[in-house]
C-alpha cells in the first residue's frame, strides 16, 4: 500500500462515517426534542440499520490493515492525519478485544437497562434495576480487562473518560475537595439563607423563550450556527461547528433553572462553534474530553455566569422582559440569590459550592464496585450514608437518591469525575486569563466575546487535537492543580455568606 | 434464483433503503424547522453521502436483475409485494437513465437552490434565485428526455405526479376551471364583500399554538403519532404511520391563516396515518399521489373546515382561548369571514373559489418554461400579465409574484395542477360520501372521526396500492368527473355572496 493512498483511503472512511454520525445525531437529537410518542419504533429500526452499517464500515480487517499501516508511518503524517488515525485506532483497539456475541450481549444488556432504569426511577424500585447494574458493572470489568489487561479496571474507564486521570490523581484531588469543601459548606449552611422568592414568582414560558435568545446573544453565540430545542434533561449536540444545538427546559416557577442551563449548554456549544475549520473533515472537531467539555460550559455558568459582574449585566435586559416579576430587585439580591448553596439531593441541581460533593461521592461509589468491595446490593445503603456524611442530608428515597442519574444504566462508569475536574479546569483558566484580561470589566460591559476569543484560542480551536493535561498547559502554563478551584470556592462563598 | 429467495432479498433491500430515506426525511425536516441556518454546509455533504449510497443500492444491476425476475413472476407474488416490486421498477427506470455523476450534481443544486430562494424571497431578488431556477428546468427536461425519450418532458413530470392527468386531459380540465371560475369569480368580487376585521385583531402566537393543538384534537388527530413544527411555508412529511409530521405560521394579524394551515396539513397527516399496517414494512405506506393527497387535505381544510358545520363546532372552542379577540362574534359573521373569495396574490393565502386560477396560471408557466416558450429572466412579466389577465391583480414585487413558492426551488415541477385536481376529487368524494353519512350533522357534532373512517376505508389504507383513477373509482364509482367541483363552487359563493 503507497502512503498516500492509505490516507486517502483513511479520509474516504472519514466522511462516510461522519455522513451516519451526523444523520443519527440528528435522528436522536429529534427524537429527544419534537418526535411524537410512537417515532420511536421506526427510529428503532433505522438506528439498528445504521449502527450494523457503521459497525460493517469500523470492525473489519482492511480498516484494522489500514490504521495499523498509518500508525507504523505515524512520522510521516502531518499532525491533524495523524491524531485522527491515532484516535480511531484508540476506539477500534477496543471493539477488537470484545468478543463479537459479547458485545451485542452487552449491547442488548445496555438497551434494557435503560428502560427498566427509566420505570425503576418513576417507581422507586431499585431492587427492580439492580441485577441489571450488577450485570453492568461485571461487564465493565471485563471489558476493560480484555483491552488493557495489566491495567485496573476502573482506570482503565477514568482514563477512557480523562486521559491521565487514574485513581492515583482522584484520591489526592478529591482528598483535597473534601478537606476543603465538608467544612465550608458546612459554615455556609449555619449562616442565613438569602432570599430567592422573586426567582419562584410565575415566568410565563413564552417569555422564558425570549429570555433565552437574549442570553444566547450575550454570550455572543451566533444563532445562524446553534439552534435550541426544548428537552426534560438538557444537553448539547454538535454535528460540526456550524450546526450545533442546545436544549434547556422550562418551568414557570423556576426561571433560574432554565437561565442557568442555557448558559451552561451555551458553553458546551461555545466549545463545539470554537474548533478549527482545519478539523471539519476529521472526526476531530469536538471537545478535547469530558472535563474539558464541562469546563467551559461551567465557565460560563458559573464562573462567569454566576459572578457580580454578570448581574449586571443580565439584571436591566431580564427585567425588560420581566418588568413586573423582578420589580424593586437589586443586583446584591439577585446575586445571592442565583449563589445559594446548601446541601441537597440531585446532582443536577446542586450549587456551584456543593457540586463535587455529589461527584466524590458518585466516585467513591464507583471505585468500591469495581473493585468489588460493594456489590450492588448494598449500594442504596452506602449511598446514603455518603450523603449523611458529606452533606448532612437524609436520603428519603431511591429515586432522588442512587437512582437519580442515567449514567449507570447506559453503562457509564467513570464518567462523573469529569464534571468535577471540569470544575477545578475552570477555575484555573480563569486564573490564568486574568493575567492577560480583565474579566469583571469585560462581563460587565457585554464583552464576552473577548473572553471566549481567549478560550477558542487556548482551548477551543485544538478541537481532539490534544489531551486534557496538555490543554492544561497551553492555557494556564502549568499542570492541573486543584487549588485554584478550591480558592475560588472559598474565596467566593466567604464573602457571600460573610464567614 | 429462487422465487422466495428472491422476494427475501427485495424486502431486505427496502428496509435498508427505508432507514436512509427515514433518516434523509428526518434531516429535511429538521433543516426546515428548527435547523440553524448554517448547518446547510454540513447537511448538503450528508446529503450527497446518502444520496450515492442509496443510488448504489438501487441502480446496480443486481438490483436490475432482481426486479426484472420478480416483474417475471409478478402472478406468483401477493398484491403488497407485487405492487412494491412494480413502484421500484418504475422508480428504477428513472434511475437507470440517469448517469450518477448528474444524479449527484443535481440532488447538491437542489440543496443550495432551495437555500438560495429563501434568501432571494426574503430579500426580493429574483435575480438571484434565476440562474439556479434556470438549470433546474434544464436538468428536469434532460432527466424526463432519459427516462422517457419518446414523451414530451413537462408530461413526463405531470404522469409522475398524477398517473394519467397529462396535458392532453389537463386542458380539457382547466378550460371548464377557467369557463366557470372567471365569470364566478367576476361577480362575487363586485358584490359586497362581508367583514373579516375580527380575524386581523392581534392573536397572540403563543395562544395560536394552543389553539393549533385543539385543532387537532377536533380533528381526532392522534398526538403520539403526529408532530407540529414551525415553518414560513407550512407541509406535511411521514415517516411511517406512526411518525407523522405537520408545519405551520403564525401571524399575530391573521388567526385564520395558521388555523387552515393545520387543517390542511392535518388532513394531509390523516391521511398518512390511515395507511394500512400491512404496508408497514413496504414503500407502499403513504399517499397514492400528489392529487390524492391534495384531496384529502383540501377536503378537510375547505369542505370540512370551511363548512357552516365546522364553524358551529369550533367558534365556541376558540372563543375560549381568544374570548376578547371572538367577543360578539356569531357563527354566521365567521362562516361569511373565512370564505371571502377575491382576487389575491399569493395561492397558499387564496380563497377556495379563486385557489385554482393561481394553479393554472403556474401550469402554464411551466408548459411554456418546459417547451422554451418562455425563458426563466422573463418568467416574472409573464407571472405578473397573467395574474392580472385572469384575476384582475397587479403583482407590486416577486416575493408576492414569482418567488412565493418552493416547490421550484425544490425542482418540483408539474406539482402544481395536483393541487387543483385535489380540490377536484374531494368535491367528487363528498357527492359520494353523502350518500352514505350525513356529512354536516357529523361534524357539527364533532364526530369528524366519522368521517375520517369513511376516508380511511375508501382512499387512505390503500396506500399507494392503487392509483389515483382507480380509487376515485373505489371511494366515487365513477371515473373523474371535474363538474362536482365547479357545481360545488358555484351552489357555495353563490349563496354566500347572494347570486
Amino acid at each position: 500500500m503507497e502512503l498516500n493512498e492509505a490516507v486517502a483511503k483513511f479520509k474516504e472512511n472519514v466522511k462516510l462515517l461522519k455522513a451516519y454520525y451526523h444523520a443519527m445525531g440528528v435522528m436522536s437529537y429529534d427524537i429527544e426534542t419534537v418526535a411524537p410518542k410512537n417515532a420511536i419504533g421506526g427510529y428503532s429500526d433505522t438506528m439498528a440499520v445504521f449502527s450494523e452499517v457503521t459497525y460493517k464500515l469500523t470492525v473489519n480487517e482492511d480498516n484494522f490493515a489500514l490504521l495499523d499501516f498509518l500508525a507504523e508511518h505515524e512520522n510521516e503524517l502531518d499532525e491533524i492525519t495523524r491524531r485522527g488515525a491515532e484516535e480511531a485506532r484508540r476506539g477500534l483497539k477496543f471493539m477488537r478485544s470484545i468478543p463479537m456475541d459479547e458485545y451485542v450481549a452487552y449491547q442488548r444488556l445496555v438497551n434494557e437497562a435503560s428502560s427498566v432504569w427509566h420505570d425503576a426511577k418513576v417507581e422507586n424500585d431499585y431492587p427492580k434495576f439492580e441485577p441489571y447494574l450488577n450485570k453492568l458493572v461485571d461487564y465493565s470489568v471485563r471489558f476493560a480487562k480484555y483491552a488493557e489487561p495489566d491495567m485496573d479496571p476502573y482506570d482503565y474507564w477514568l482514563n477512557e473518560y480523562e486521559k491521565g486521570f487514574t485513581k492515583e490523581v482522584l484520591e489526592g484531588y478529591f482528598a483535597k475537595v473534601r478537606e476543603t469543601l465538608v467544612p465550608l459548606i458546612r459554615r455556609v449552611t449555619e449562616a442565613k439563607r438569602p432570599d430567592d422568592g422573586f426567582l419562584k414568582k410565575n415566568y410565563p414560558v413564552w417569555k422564558q423563550r425570549i429570555f433565552s435568545d437574549e442570553l444566547m446573544k450575550i454570550m455572543g453565540i451566533d444563532r445562524r450556527d446553534c439552534g435550541i430545542g426544548e428537552t426534560e434533561h438538557p444537553f448539547t449536540t454538535g454535528f460540526n461547528k456550524h450546526d450545533v444545538r442546545i436544549t434547556t427546559h422550562y418551568h414557570e416557577d423556576a426561571v433560574a433553572s432554565s437561565m442557568y442551563s442555557v448558559i451552561h449548554e451555551g458553553g458546551h456549544a461555545i466549545y463545539e462553534m470554537g474548533t478549527a475549520d482545519e478539523l471539519g473533515e476529521t472526526m476531530l472537531a469536538s471537545g478535547a474530553s469530558c472535563g474539558m467539555h464541562e469546563s467551559q460550559s461551567r465557565f460560563y455558568e458559573n464562573i462567569i455566569g454566576r459572578s457580580r459582574a454578570f448581574v449586571d449585566l443580565v439584571l436591566p435586559k431580564m427585567k425588560e422582559i420581566f418588568p413586573e416579576e423582578l420589580e424593586g430587585v437589586t443586583g446584591e439580591q439577585f446575586y445571592r440569590a442565583i449563589n445559594i448553596a446548601e446541601p441537597s439531593l440531585v446532582r443536577t441541581e446542586a450549587d456551584e459550592l456543593t457540586y463535587s460533593m455529589h461527584v466524590l461521592i458518585r466516585y467513591e461509589i464507583e471505585k468500591k464496585l469495581f473493585s468489588g468491595e460493594l456489590s450492588t446490593k448494598d449500594l442504596p445503603a452506602e449511598w446514603n450514608r455518603l450523603y449523611k456524611e458529606y452533606l448532612g442530608v437524609d436520603v428519603p428515597s431511591d429515586k432522588e437518591g442512587c437512582l437519580q442519574d442515567s449514567h449507570w444504566s447506559g453503562g457509564g462508569f467513570g464518567y462523573f469525575p469529569s464534571y468535577s475536574l471540569g470544575s477545578a479546569y475552570g477555575a484555573q483558566m480563569l486564573n490564568a486569563m486574568k493575567k492577560e484580561l480583565d474579566v469583571d470589566a469585560l462581563v460587565r460591559n457585554g464583552e464576552i466575546s473577548r473572553i471566549t476569543e481567549w478560550l477558542r484560542e487556548h482551548i477551543h480551536k485544538y478541537g481532539m487535537l490534544k489531551d486534557p493535561k496538555e490543554l492544561l498547559m497551553i492555557s494556564c502554563g502549568e499542570e492541573f492543580k486543584p487549588e485554584y478551584y478550591l480558592d475560588y470556592l472559598t474565596k467566593k462563598f466567604s464573602e457571600l455568606y460573610g464567614l
